[in-house]
């Protein structure tokens, strides 16, 4: 596997954004079962090894799962608010769930559960998402779960990129690169107007 | 025209915010003609008079009016880095370009444009966005428009919004709030599980 070229842009826009805990923090785009948008906050979980793969997380009961389900592609768009820079990476996106067929990618699942801290766990325990507030304080506060064996309900999301369009703002004019993946192993790159 | 309940949320996020100019930064989704997804940060230019609409600008040269075309929904992702709060507003979107049939609505299209930064007005005088760069200086430094009379590239989009998702991530556990548009004047509210 070799690293895609756009990677080490997002190296560096991560080395140099590192003091802002939320450049961490994205925005993923996936379509609803009636066809329309949605897109929400979600966060960056590092890269799959050996891959450009992002890893994202989420609940089995978030309704995201249930649009990626009906049309498994999205678009992450990612801006860095210290170097003034966006990254738009759209591509297929994979569920990994309990029940998942690969054994590597299962155990992938587990150990990014095993990463997270104690209040992300925690979530996963919490009350159905979306529905009606409970009030009872302690269907949020109950006994952690296990650091070891993820949450029935806890779901590893792989986004594969296909395409990657970098906008730089701080250029005047501003700079604008778009890669595209044609095949595996081989990334196309083109100045555009930004 | 009663301001939504919504609104007052908006506003407290904004103020709070003000410190970081980013904060006025969001995140529009929208489906290309494929039907997927779609996802880019825009600026926020403040709600059209009387209205709950929210006020984008774009170049009519940009991907994103086609898709509106073909979709004129749109989700916008907005979260606040400082008091760490996300609005997801979803509504039906409307381009204002210079044909528009409605004469109070390009009047608007008018005032928006006079109120922009001589640099933000010089964006739509350069080169077609995403076409191959064009390394001569020249067309992105060119004599800059009127700051009366728009460009006839230059595009009001209006967002309607028809539901509001807030989520505070503050709280322990954290706070979300749906809001739903019943009719032209009323909203509904329903605190949700985070």
């Amino acid at each position: 596997m070799t690293l895609a070229p756009w990677r080490s842009q997002i190296s560096r826009a991560l080395h140099l954004n590192r003091s802002k805990p939320y450049s961490r923090y994205v925005q993923l785009a996936t379509v609803n079962t009636q066809g329309l948008p949605t897109n929400r906050t979600v966060v960056f979980r590092g890269f799959l090894d050996n891959s450009n793969q992002l890893q994202i997380i989420t609940d089995l009961r978030s309704e995201k799962v249930t649009h990626i389900q009906h049309q498994p592609w999205g678009e992450i768009c990612w801006y860095f608010t210290k170097t003034r820079e966006q990254f738009r990476i759209a591509g297929h996106i994979t569920l990994i769930s309990a029940d998942f067929a690969e054994f590597s990618l299962l155990q992938q699942r587990k150990q990014v559960w095993q990463k997270l801290s104690d209040s992300a766990r925690a979530q996963f325990a919490w009350a159905c998402p979306k529905e009606s507030r409970i009030k009872d304080q302690e269907v949020f506060v109950s006994a952690l779960p296990s650091d070891r064996e993820p949450l029935e309900n806890f779901c590893l999301l792989l986004l594969n990129p296909q395409t990657v369009d970098h906008l730089e703002l701080k250029g005047d004019p501003q700079n604008r690169t778009l890669y595209i993946k044609e095949s595996e192993q081989l990334w196309s790159m083109q100045e555009v107007n930004p």
